[in-house]
């Protein structure tokens, strides 16, 4: 559950955020955003904000925004139907942002949520510097984070399946539930 | 066939409109920007420079621009195999764009190049702001100009076959040849 303040807050940043990053909205994109708190209910530390370009039934394209030392959760794209899985590509396009894929534990820059090691168990540390790009084939464990700046980056993805996403944390459910809706 | 002298121009050209539109670019990705002039000889004209970001199996997404009043042919992407053809979405970045698809002729801001109405069918006239975007579904016959300033755009696909392209204009090939090489 994200109470109605926070969802206004952390859209509206974002919003800003991306506008600060030299991207053009239009006033539909600013009225798409949205956030996800995974069921978590504590969206400042776990969770992520999501502006949708398009989403085709072959493809799509977002916007993901992480507010300061914002963590988006381990998770991973698994086969669905005839699809071998969502393939997506991250491009940087503003910030501090770090991703955790399979490998060696390399980590340094970031943090484990506290109290959550046994739900971020990948530590392969990658620095996605603006512009830089990061593919992740299908059923790749990942979670991401933003250092002190935040984060802004595109991800560009095969068909989006996001109600079949599955995650390290046994406490997440994908639907956001915002409070009064 | 391109001079050398006019694939450089173009090519750099096309870079400073890029980060004029605010794009953040590697030094990798300045290397990879490429421009395709479909064996006619006159890029400034009929043609077009493309920056690949990436390229999967799956999927792709690159940046187009055109130089003031460059026009990219009329093409269309078929079926390939088992693929039902490549599925496109432009979304508009900087200047001046148009986009001739199937319907009515509204082509009003336009022009057809000189001498070569039969190669420019679609008169369906769509004007791409910046934000603004279209979705070309598989097979859709169409072409694309740039106004006065120019215009840079992004093109996500899916699994990209540029050299099974179909052409109106029976004098195109779709392999560009670069003079010396």
């Amino acid at each position: 559950m994200i109470t109605k303040e926070d969802f206004k807050y952390v859209c509206e940043k974002s919003i800003d955020m991306i506008e600060e990053a030299g991207i053009l909205l239009t006033e539909q994109d600013k009225k798409n955003i949205t956030a996800a708190d995974f069921g978590l209910s504590r969206i400042k530390a776990e969770g992520v904000q999501i502006l949708t370009l398009f989403d085709t039934d072959r493809m799509a394209a977002k916007i993901l925004v992480l507010l300061p030392h914002q963590t988006e959760p381990e998770h991973w794209h698994p086969p669905v139907g005839d699809d071998p899985g969502k393939e997506e590509v991250i491009r940087g396009i503003w910030g501090d942002l770090t991703f955790y894929i399979p490998g060696a534990d390399t980590m340094q820059v970031g943090f484990i949520p506290e109290g959550k090691e046994a739900c971020y168990t990948m530590r392969n540390e990658v620095i996605i510097n603006p512009g830089e790009q990061l593919v992740l084939p299908p059923g790749t464990k990942h979670w991401f984070q933003a250092g002190a700046r935040g984060a802004v980056m595109y991800s560009f993805s095969t068909k989006v399946t996001d109600l079949m996403d599955e995650f390290t944390d046994p406490n997440i459910v994908r639907e956001t539930k915002i409070e009064g809706y």
